[in-house]
């Protein structure tokens, strides 16, 4: 088993209210409310240590709120590298109805100051050594630009550990450049960040080959139901997932990503890689959670994922 | 200055979240979410330190988010002696749009089972002794019946404090039962607690004296911007608040109550009393939050306090 680090540097305080009807401008009651803390990084800590991993777990967290962050922790036995700043981590609120409807109310997060950065980037250069792979996931918090996040990557693979990055925008632009050892961004997080539509499977070979030679070593591209693409030095592959019903995507995409960084790491074959990672990605869509709460179901669903060699038809 | 107990038996984390304007079913941006720690019982006992008195703050708090609890307790200075129950304080999220509309979704708090309740009980028998007064506000959590309020608000008696209680519907009748020393219904909450109406001052005057019978020494009843009729042993009075310009009504009546405690137990004139404490609500009234942030505005508003005695008409 490894040793991973997940980096998230913004991290989320998840809320769910439930309620029958949402009646704006009234007093409405919710008959349960549940938080819990989130943020991909943190997630995606979650489902490697359910498949045996060691996790040390880094980023930025609000001082005011970081109880829930604390006790997930502690749970989990993550060893907390997290670094502390004044506020109060961002929530993220999710107003579910009875008839499925979901509001989102996103909250702002804390500022985050130049010494908070470079206390991280000084207890990472310490910690890092010693750890077989960092997965930097997630957004940027308000005063962390997309360069930090570029230099960042840069020194941590500086210091020979796999690279793991899934964030979009001008920080997966920024962060590209610095020729990270893995991205799993979804076809159009890719088309954005390299300013040309990929949507199709000529476009998303060229994509990767310039990826690969910038020293991106795995191009994973996801489209949700429709399965994976995965550039790499070997042959491409394709996984198709199989059909489920739908509880809630949340984590979905952090699973695989979990999924991908167990298989490398444990030396699976890339068919077994890619096999189990698009299953435990199912799994998630299953849940109204993510993880590996079923070896049983996990291995079920691994065979009915269908992995092909990835050829232009 | 007084030593005080307050006992908040459901209290809430209050989440207030700016909106421009309300898009259900979408993916809402918020520039600003505050938590703050709250509940009546709370609330009194802010206001009270306030104005310089010691305070010991009781009751049931969820054990999985107890943070900004703590936080406030070490900020104030309050001993805490709040039982921690499994699960989460409830949650009060109230979405304020730039137009003024006001949506609250509240949660529903912790169960409080017959243990806690013990332990609270146990708990309030042995540091009850050195304080001069108990104030227990607000609602009663899940698991907790009128019938044992009532028996705790007997136990408080029994031992020698001054008994305090601002609650409504059931918990109010059966704590009327138990004779407390001083309420703080407004109109519509002791007619219901009654079951008879009490909106004309004829029917007030009945009621006070009936409920005086009984052992309750003073009856505070509250109209909002109307003022506050005060029953006691000496001459009614009534207090009508100077205007102001309102910004936000919450622990208004928590001032109300927080400012006729303080004036009994420091031996004012019932008249400076009743002005004292109607322009700490005022004052409430003009402020987002509540408490006394400025002495010399107090000094101003209680000027524009009218108190008179109150007679039929």
């Amino acid at each position: 088993m490894a040793r991973i680090l997940t980096v998230t540097l913004n991290p989320a305080l998840d809320l769910t209210v439930r309620l029958g009807q949402l009646a704006p401008g009234e007093v409405n009651r919710s008959p349960l409310m549940l938080t819990h803390a989130a943020g991909k990084g943190l997630n995606v800590a979650q489902v490697l240590a359910d498949l045996g991993h060691t996790l040390t777990v880094s980023g930025f967290l609000g001082e005011d709120n970081a109880q829930a962050f604390d006790a997930l922790f502690k749970r989990r036995g993550f060893v907390d590298a997290f670094i502390r700043v004044p506020g109060e981590t961002r929530s993220n609120i999710k107003l579910a109805e009875d008839d499925g409807r979901v509001t989102d109310l996103n909250g702002p997060g804390p500022q985050v100051g130049a010494q908070a950065q470079q206390t991280l980037l000084d207890t990472l250069e310490r910690i890092a050594p010693g750890h077989d792979a960092v997965v930097v996931a997630g957004s940027l918090p308000r005063g962390v630009s997309p360069q930090w996040l570029h230099d960042l990557l840069l020194g941590l693979k500086a210091q020979g550990l796999k690279v793991v990055l899934d964030t979009s925008g001008e920080a997966l632009k920024q962060g590209l450049a610095a020729g990270p050892w893995l991205i799993k961004p979804n076809t159009e997080e890719l088309s954005d960040a390299l300013g040309r539509d990929i949507s199709d499977l000529a476009a998303q070979v060229a994509a990767a080959t310039a990826l690969q030679a910038q020293g991106v070593e795995h191009v994973v591209i996801s489209h949700g139901a429709e399965g994976v693409n995965w550039f790499s030095r070997g042959p491409a592959l394709q996984a198709l997932p199989p059909k489920v019903s739908v509880a809630s995507t949340v984590g979905a995409g952090d699973s695989l990503l979990a999924g991908m960084v167990h298989g490398l790491l444990s030396g699976h074959s890339p068919e077994q890689t890619l096999r189990t990672a698009t299953a435990i990605a199912a799994m998630a869509v299953t849940q109204i959670g993510f993880g590996i709460s079923d070896a049983a179901h996990l291995a079920t669903l691994e065979s009915g994922v269908r992995v092909r060699p990835l050829t232009e038809e």
